[in-house]
């Protein structure tokens, strides 16, 4: 089975890095994250420069880097002004991603407006960028869980993924913020989406899932199981979690594709490669980040017989 | 769907720490576990001092642990010797634990015996610990994947479980060493062993999962898809892997309870008890360890509303 892996480690991973990651650094590693086989590369965000100053040279970087044919380079933008942002750079991303909160608190706390107002502004943003000739789509945070309410109703889901269909985007993301959701939550509520709003292609929905639990792997199993084919991994498991210092953020993704090709599914991507670029991440960062198969090497790689056994 | 939880830090996350712990905080951690409502709590092993020195303590950790009613106290046993000074000792655990491995290589590597020898002792094993009034069971090591000899035949695994029914252990174990399955592996595998030699009883097989490429609680669900109720676990997922300096070794208990808990299961852990004992185990090994939920906290512990969001 075909699956398509999407990184998003340029964006959500150094966003929250204290220390500036060079621009020429952030396009060397899109560069080479371009030859790996991922399916989406999501290489900065079209945010406050003042909220978000890790990600302030976001036209340098769409700039800088080389567009392989095939992948598809993202820019997150949180509202209608990100959109036009994008829309206006020299060198525009291939698709934007708006964000609402399924949590109206989260969606406060993150993007400063209540349901009623991202609601009322999606209709423009689709326009704006289809306009622009980019391709939209929409991640909805907190969908398995929010930090400050707890439990996400499922049907607070299904009516935003309705809105979203109407509303004319591209693809949904259904994310796990902060890694609450489990895989029997993931496997029965991402059936339902798809059983309501049947995907007009395979890489419509996307699953985001946080590690900060340990569950995220089991996650992306549950979410295969539901048939789902796309899913966003962080290089290196580069990220963190704004409300518990030390904990893991985005799952890894080159230990997701190590999972799945032992499984057996084709996500076309070489871990080699992938895991060379996990191992710049250290070095970039100045500090140890949660991947384990960058530390393991893939399964199986073997290790010599201890010399007392060989004859 | 009842489900049992093993820990096994004591054992086998303790003898890999170069820092020897002492034997009264062991004692008292054990003391602490014992009343969280694991099913099994590994206590030691009766290997050579010489090559584990972590655990020379064996007969004094055994002598000086509060036994609580309903919790199993393991010691792992390598070989004849093991079971011998385990049931000569003042405090016998209620339960040893033998090992061999699926990977002739690997058996050779950790307990110095080729299969035929393993083979061989095994009724001796079993009669010895009987007499004593002590359950046996063994560990099938590198079930899954071998770090010598790569792929592990799936007729193998099946030929040692036969041999370890008709030999009369009262349990087995089916590991993953160094954190090489997948979860259709397991799935696949463990479903061959339980229809050919199906489970007397709920506790008869028990998984060992090691998260060294971060599938460990992936693979707990596909053991339960497959009919397994019994899992081990490390607290504060403590313990390393041999072949990968910086990987991570056995799953982390705290962890997959969490998981197993929110999935609606009745692991009878109470998880806060477990997560306070995971508290614990950096203090005592003075470095970090990789548990997720010790540091994020159980899936629904809330955080408070931004101020500025609060009428």
């Amino acid at each position: 089975m075909r699956l398509y892996i999407n990184d998003v480690a340029v964006r959500d991973g150094f966003q929250i890095e204290p220390r500036f990651v060079p621009t020429a650094t952030k396009v060397e590693l899109v560069d080479h994250l371009s030859r790996t086989g991922l399916h989406k590369v999501e290489v900065t965000s079209f945010v406050s420069p003042k909220l978000v100053p890790a990600l302030a040279d976001a036209n340098d970087v769409l700039a800088g880097i080389e567009r392989v044919p095939g992948v598809v380079y993202v820019a997150l933008v949180p509202n209608i002004r990100g959109v036009q942002n994008a829309a206006a750079t020299t060198k525009k991303p291939d698709e934007v991603n708006g964000v609402v909160s399924a949590s109206e608190t989260h969606n406060r706390a993150n993007i400063n407006r209540t349901h009623e107002q991202s609601l009322a502004e999606l209709p423009t943003m689709v326009k704006v960028a289809h306009d622009a000739g980019m391709k939209i789509t929409m991640s909805l945070s907190t969908a398995f869980g929010c930090p400050f309410e707890g439990h996400v109703a499922e049907d607070m889901v299904l009516r935003f993924v309705e809105h979203f269909h109407e509303f004319g985007f591209d693809g949904v993301s259904i994310a796990d913020t902060t890694g609450m959701a489990n895989p029997r939550q993931v496997e029965e509520l991402t059936r339902k989406v798809l059983e309501r709003f049947p995907a007009p292609n395979e890489t419509y929905y996307t699953l985001h899932f946080h590690n900060t639990r340990g569950m995220g792997l089991a996650n992306v199993i549950a979410g295969i199981a539901a048939g789902v084919h796309s899913f966003d991994g962080s290089l290196a498991g580069l990220g963190g979690c704004n409300f518990a210092p030390g904990a893991t953020g985005n799952i890894c993704t080159e230990d997701m594709v190590n999972m799945l090709e032992d499984m057996g599914y084709d996500t076309r991507v070489d871990i080699a490669k992938l895991i060379a670029c996990a191992q710049l991440i250290p070095g970039i960062v100045g500090h140890e980040v949660p991947g384990q198969v960058m530390k393991a090497g893939v399964t199986m790689h073997l290790h010599e017989i201890p010399e007392s056994l060989r004859q």
